[in-house]
């Protein structure tokens, strides 16, 4: 080791010795199993007559398949009816297509160690996903770059509290469009050693996603595993589009999973009545699913939803409202019924800072994509302004509430220790708890730590400078990338991941839509 | 109508057309019923597994009654055994005298069409209690006088969020401790017109405030009918007080509804696992519950529970943590089982802000309260600090997390309309629902619309000056108090309350103990 390197590395361990003892890293796991139940809102009447409703709207209305005839053709096949670019379906038979999708599935992550479940009792957390712009306490909103996008990825993974590094974290809007995919995976790759997902944005470029993993993981091993995920968007209402349905079809072609998802809007892209927006989403996301198994039977793929509602007065989007909340819950039950893996929900709003506003609605909404039972929850951290911005101090608040909902799920642990039985008679009326031996042998383990709350009496935190949760966090993120250290990766695969980007970069001129 | 009056009626007249769009006013109910079910976490060998061990805590350990030799009398005729101060209770002794205390009843507010029904799918929401200081953005912390714990009652009585005035919302620390409860039981019947709580610090006082509303409601309403509360803490660990207990029969005696409250800091006053924490509290409110039932058979009593968790590092208190939203719904499931109406959680925060993890934390834990089955949930707005300060901009943010609770404890409503059938038919696919019949019939109703999230495009909230929830906040509450008007109360009722309250005052000397 030089005398630099050697300098680096002590100052490292220093700098490691002085972290802070909310250092949670030891805390990471996989994936998370939950030991809570999912809660079910409605009972089997209900449940029926909403799955009967989106059974009529795909039997009756249909759906649009605009600019993709392979898509037209696999719908054909099936026994579909083809009027033009509307599909219909019968009742029952997008059921019996779904039957073949795999309920639970692994997606592997480069570090086996980090492969996570995606369906049954498992639990994947994911930062957000598709803001342009980015925003911090310093220098306010502005376009999202690729260092900016690093910058998460790193984030993410220094956090304990996620399991997988994501996808479009925040738009590299310094990278030309159509090579952007190409920085963004080799980015997921280079700093982070968990499992992501691909572009979806155009067929090349959802195979060039998957050609890189290739790379990654051996091509063999591509076909028989998955190793990376595409999330697809309905053009709500009722439409699904080329660019989307060839993505989708391209990720489960090469046995990757699709995550189909219609984004829809109350009052725009969907009545403004919950009832009527759950049946639309269930009807549009079911179709998705099916085509991903007309072009290849057994792919996995996950049953996506983004429901959210608007500010009717205004037009006004709104997130991490109740109703979508509700919606959710039931969302999860019907996806339960189908026994697919589900994306629900996440930690939405619509303010456009780190506050107060932030956190009841991101909070609601990540409530409810626990309690839904969803199973890979994207937009987890970061997500402000509806969507049109990544905040660095709204990643960290809410990676800590990631960690507290690691604590949640795990539930009540009943046992004798657990029950402390033997310290009541221990400690007896009257006396504390805080020497007793029950105490003693359980205080490491016991009760969530968060790093971003301060619990410290008023005088203490007055003393301290007064500062607010997102003040806090501003120190957090930078402290984070500063101690950041990328995982290690293979040299060979780098250089081939780089002459494999070279190359395709080489052979298109930029493009900026 | 004089000039004056006509100028000053007019003026509010005035006020009142300009009031913003998001007055809420007629959205009041007079408490929620709720519409989804509660969210039972465990299953029936878990739930034992507590119950057993609240039961041997009971009978092997036992509980001391301090200062208060009726209530022993009274256990000893129940057949409890005795030793000095310590009782212990056979199994099943407890939960048979339990089965004379009313599973539901109704509190009457001075405004019958304010009455709420306690227990059931009924859902209460009263503002926070206890704090000794008082914070707002204008003049930070400092200790509360009556003129604050008048304004926080006029905040409460003018939103449509809240179905309860509390009790002491904040301590009035400019009045001698032992005339308190004369002024702040009179407020509540004053500036509000909705059910509240009286005094529990001395049995006189909780007999004053009886008396008090005595001449509210006559003698003999009360003696049939509940028209106050008063909560009663246990001295955790397994001790309760005679204050306490004196205050508890006295409320039980009048045939006042007692609510019952441990609150367990894990580590301090019970032991840091979650399971044994509430077998504890199971135990001990069991056994307050039971007293009142021992006082007067069928008097009105609520299974109450306060649990926290602490950080061990430190010994701070922490609040709105997920281990005791756990408990919650657990603590619940067996209230349940006891057949007792509920009082659960709250929205709780340590930070001493109303920033992101005042929200983070107070939205946990109130959606634990929801979802625990809370019927009367108290704290639910204000509470900062560790229950150390109420906040005015804190009160209006959980006013409005109240409000979107009410939709939330819709749920899901499924008909024709809510499942919109026609709606798709009409719109089709790829087309947009702001206009369509469907939209224009149901969008005056359709959704929560918050009155402190600001949903507005990021360029318009800059305009407007990039306002955080908490600023807006402020000024929202200074509007409030602005426009507040008392509810008429009988000139002769409020007479001779005035008059019953100086007398007592007149009979004692000012203590500030």
């Amino acid at each position: 080791m030089s005398e630099a390197a050697r300098a680096r590395h002590g100052g490292r361990e220093a700098r490691r010795r002085e972290r802070s003892s909310h250092d949670h890293s030891h805390l990471h796991r996989p994936y998370i199993t939950r030991n809570i139940p999912t809660y079910d809102i409605l009972g089997e009447e209900s449940l029926q007559a909403i799955e009967r409703a989106a059974d009529r709207i795909l039997a009756e209305v249909g759906i649009d398949f605009r600019d993709d005839p392979e898509a037209l053709a696999l719908w054909k096949n099936a026994g579909a009816k083809i009027d033009d670019l509307r599909v219909r379906f019968e009742q029952g038979m997008l059921r019996e297509i779904l039957k073949s999708a795999p309920p639970i599935f692994t997606q592997h992550a480069r570090n086996p160690a980090n492969s996570v479940q995606v369906g049954g009792k498992g639990v994947v957390f994911a930062p957000a996903y598709g803001s342009p712009f980015v925003m911090d306490m310093d220098r306010g909103r502005r376009f999202g770059t690729l260092q900016d996008f690093q910058n998460f990825i790193k984030l993410a993974q220094s956090s304990p509290w996620f399991h997988h590094s994501g996808g479009t974290i925040c738009e590299p809007t310094d990278v030309p469009v159509n090579k952007r995919h190409l920085d963004m995976v080799y980015s997921h790759i280079r700093y982070s050693d968990r499992a992501f997902m691909g572009s979806v944005t155009a067929e090349e470029r959802s195979e060039d996603s998957i050609e890189m993993c290739r790379i990654l993981f051996g091509a063999d091993f591509v076909d028989r595993n998955c190793v990376i995920l595409g999330n697809v968007n309905v053009n709500s209402p009722l439409v699904w589009d080329g660019t989307m349905t060839k993505s989708l079809r391209a990720y489960a072609r090469a046995n990757q999973a699709a995550v189909i998802v219609p984004f829809i809007l109350g009052g725009a892209m969907g009545p403004v009545t919950n009832a009527g927006a759950i049946a639309q989403a269930v009807a549009e996301t079911m179709v998705g699913c099916a085509l991903t198994q007309l072009e290849r039977k057994g792919a996995p793929v996950i049953f996506g939803n983004f429901l959210s509602s608007t500010q009717l007065k205004t037009g006004s989007p709104t997130f991490g409202t109740p109703e979508p909340a509700i919606g959710s819950m039931v969302i999860g039950q019907i996806a339960r019924r189908l026994n697919l893996p589900l994306r629900c929900s996440g930690n939405f709003s619509t303010s456009k800072l780190p506050d107060a506003q932030a956190m009841t609605e991101g909070t609601m909404s990540m409530l409810a994509a626990v309690h839904c039972g969803a199973n890979f929850i994207l937009h987890s951290a970061g997500f402000l302004d509806g969507l049109l911005s990544m905040s660095y101090e709204k990643f960290i608040l809410d990676a800590d509430l990631c960690g507290a909902l690691h604590t949640y799920l795990d539930g009540v642990k009943i046992d004798e220790n657990q029950l402390a039985e033997g310290a009541f008679a221990e400690v007896g009326p009257g006396n504390h708890f805080f020497g007793s031996a029950h105490t003693l042998a359980n205080y490491e383990t016991a009760y969530w730590d968060s790093e971003t709350a301060d619990n410290s009496p008023f005088e203490q935190w007055e003393a301290a400078g007064s500062l607010d949760a997102a003040t806090r966090a501003n120190k957090l993120w930078k402290e984070r990338l500063r101690e950041y250290e990328a995982p290690p990766l293979d040299e060979a695969t780098d250089e081939a991941l780089k002459d494999f980007i070279a190359r395709r970069k080489d052979g298109m001129a930029d493009a900026w839509y």
